[in-house]
């Protein structure tokens, strides 16, 4: 890694993985920044399978204006199995040097940054990694690029569900995603004033449940909201319904699971910040010299990691919050 | 029925059956009404299974205030198996007595109806009901409160799946409610420029899905959305799926159930000013001596249908718009 | 106008006047609409100002594909003074013989309406208008295209004014648009639960306001909550309080003037329908002969009028809920 | 200050000058904190004007369930004159007293802040403050309960402002507040994408405005928004229109100030839970034996600041944001 400014007359950026609100934000600072300091963008469409399959197209000022508020991703994202293969990076490769890009910016979460991180290891591309994904399992950044967004999504499905289950006296477990971590579901279970929030970090005993929900029923509770993360290893909302429904028959136990639809929508005030932050850091270290980094924001200031740090592990919840939710609720 | 003013001193408002937003604004109308010609207003809570057990409480005019935008109902809603019977019909008419309600408010949907038809008919209680469901399944009224505001939260969750099928170019299969009825799927389906609705109105051939979705994908449409009827005949979305996912395979075809999502909410403007008619219009027809009456709205005007009439037979959907839909998809 | 089908190869589209959200899905419908039954569709941009100036550009299925949802209009809308002269009109029509458009659909308010008779009358064009405009003052339709949107835009600022209004116990008179017509001030008024409404269409003395406000404010309400239509006698709400602060002092009068918000913002499900509805019918009346009419939707059937009728005066408020916001507040 | 676990027996709440959403938030987890430990919470209703004239209420876990999601406060605000006397802080101190009230938390901003201090030298009285105010001008905390919501609810006015400037190729002047502090400028500024964010931190000169606006225009930007912080030395956005409408009188300026609105509504995911755990930490302060201190969060982690630190400045604005607004417009 150099101290000077590197010169750098061409960027490529892609989006890759599960879509996150913000991710155009993200694209548009990238180009913003880059334009800034006269550098050319080009868009690769459809993440790493259109990196080998030759989709490219040049970015101007007019392409990533009054993107900032979308939801999904204008560069569109993809799968690709090939881009696993030595062979497919290969030909990624050729394909960003034909284009004479010296840099390639990767938005999405940890299996973008796997990809991007070999692709730099194996080809000598400079590689920065965006992180972008609604579970914000990234270390090195206190929050990912769609996340908040993701959480009010969620938040203003379960006060509509509490809506209904205040009105019918019932019990709702309402499922949330967050693939393995509970990042969603610990700050929706607070934020939704939930009776329990069930997550992967923590072992969840069934019987524990149960005993828990039947004590709070019996402090006259209008209704019983349980909030699950689709990775706690009860199986989810459906199958611990399955489980409980018989204990609390008189409650007219039902599920819901919000699925895809945290996944889209306008991003919030704090995800386009950010998102915009980080695009135009990812530039700037570029510019710097750095590759196979990540940026972040911790502490509110811009940290770089290692992408092979970024990905070693997940990160961790913030126990305080766990108690805190046992306190309020 | 007569012309002459009847004198009511105290009118009797329940919500019955499954929430839907605008019930409080309903109850407060049915209040401010009373309220507005001298006339006493007796809450009863968790519908008639309140009625049976002796759930009443005197309203006032602050007890409607600052309800009219809140979703789920203040009154509560509940089933009550006794009210089915006789016994419990006859125990709910003695405390109609007791508290010396000269006739009942009920708001809800033709179950409610059914209910409120019979206490009138063997007890001779003066009641008109309110048509308040998601599903606007009920004749005599254009629409039914909660209606409005479930077709926009619905169409809000497509709008965001929308977000994340473009990005990654796939197939969604979202289920609405509206149980045996497609209106919520039908509108959902035009406004979101769903590819197809699948409405339990109409025949569905999972055969006939298949090759138009095939034909508009040849297209190349960068998504496919379908929006499913809890009660069409293929069997939601979920049965759909595992019956056409293997020839799409290409198109990871995801499922996203709304579920109670729909039943909450702050209501729309319209099915708030819906309400505030249908609530004051109860008032004004049990004045004018009416019973066993649905009042609606019908072509912009009051309408008052016989409750026997109003459960006789479900609402049909508008086939011009079933056509609307095939031309502009 | 005939009763047999016209042959129409080229249909032209633009929109005009004030943007109203839904004009993007009414665009939408009529290009799907013309393609269904084979015809060419060419887009004008920025209204008559694009007619006169050659902004013309040919329409494909993707290009109005994933726009149903968005608020303002793509194909632009802008004032045109030349229009209003002969000359202007004449080098419009040139331009709709150049690129050989055998009708034109014209979307948008009176203004737009009022230009595209001349330039039928003049010119021998085929035109047919498409009502849309959040003012919801045309006549010949129950509704125009962006208003119900505009409504549950002023209705969700005003409910988050009464938080703070009821928070501090303070008077509030808020701004709605509408023109010189009181449609939104009079739905929002009923559906927010707001102490007044101020309507162009009535008499507003202030001495009465004043006197119905103490009044209220005796029975001990939390908050007064005034919604002032912008064409109100009174000089709308910033006049308004200049006139009754000094006696409300003990209230400290705020004013909010919503403005521009309401003309933007995803389209509701009705505005959506109803756009998707009136621009297929623009294209069916063409082809069945008809000029110088406008589309519209009464009693949830489509309406046929002519220009010169839609034009000739403004629609009437519905004047059973005057007296039924009288009632309930 | 003591390190053991002081006795409390009872703890009272109050919120105090301008509402901001998520006081109620604040409220319960003071009182669910509190009840976990055994302590009793009176809440205060009217702030300071209530704490002299005797408006306390016992609170129960009821009181606070279902209010966590509701804007306003149901503690309800005001303005108290006689608080900032001696006499009206004694009889406060009273009234504490009479109702054995071990330590009061405030809700609020500086200037509830000021007299809790106050109210603590002149009498003893253990007191904490929670910092609640839509401005986030509050040092010792990142942010402040209500800014992430006010953030987002001018933002999303912003968004739809943005959709009818882009139809018409408009400029809009869009106010936004703050007070004297431009947070929520800067920050709505950069996530919507704004042309230009003018803050009162930074001196702005109305020919820079111009010429740079110039510039942008030049670019053939499809419309322009400035988003103007009330507080900004320019007067505000009527004023600065007015100073430069005859130079881009092509454009049609408009003037949007977004108001009250941004005071009210659903308080975000981030507003709920900050507020959640300062409550909590509130509570905990006081029974480690603090007092005259405000409680924030700062880097995710929980900070301890002395009320006189706290009111004695004004929170600066992050630098790197502004510059960012430069790069990314």
């Amino acid at each position: 890694m150099a101290d000077d400014i590197v010169k750098i007359k061409t960027i490529g950026v892609l989006t890759s993985g599960g879509d996150s609100p913000g991710m155009n934000a993200a694209i548009r600072a990238v180009a913003r920044a880059a334009f800034h300091s006269n550098i050319n963008v080009i868009g690769i469409k459809h993440g790493y399978y259109g990196l080998i399959n030759d989709e490219f197209e040049k970015l101007d000022t007019h392409s990533v204006s009054n993107i900032i508020q979308r939801g999904g991703t204008t560069l569109k994202s993809a799968r690709s199995e090939e881009f696993r293969t030595e062979e497919g990076r290969a030909k990624a490769a050729e394909n960003l040097k034909k284009y004479e890009i010296d840099a390639l910016v990767t938005i999405g979460g940890d299996g973008t940054f796997t990809g991007a991180n070999k692709l730099s290891k194996e080809h000598g591309i400079n590689v920065v990694g965006v992180p972008a994904t609604i579970d914000n399992d990234i270390i090195g950044t206190d929050e990912t690029i769609g996340y908040d967004t993701a959480l009010n999504t969620a938040l203003d499905a379960i006060d509509k569900i509490r809506d209904t289950a205040d009105a019918h006296e019932r019990m709702f477990l309402v499922e949330v995603m967050g693939r393995d971590t509970g990042f969603i579901a610990l700050e929706t279970g607070i934020a939704s004033g939930a009776e329990l929030a069930l997550l992967p970090e923590e072992l969840t005993h069934v019987d524990e449940v149960k005993e828990q929900l039947h004590d709070m029923l019996k402090q006259q509770r209008r209704s019983s909201l349980v909030v699950v993360a689709e990775g706690d290893e009860t199986g989810g909302a459906m199958k611990l319904a399955d489980n409980i429904k018989d204990d609390f028959s008189q409650y007219d136990v039902r599920v819901c699971i919000l699925g895809h639809v945290q996944r889209g929508g306008a991003p919030t005030a704090r995800d386009r910040v950010l998102a915009s932050r980080l695009g135009a850091a990812a530039v700037n270290v570029l510019m710097e010299g750095h590759s196979e980094v990540m940026v972040g924001v911790v502490n509110n200031a811009l940290k770089i990691t290692p992408l092979r740090v970024a990905i070693s592990k997940k990160k961790a919840l913030d126990h305080t919050l766990i108690d805190l939710a046992r306190v309020l609720r």
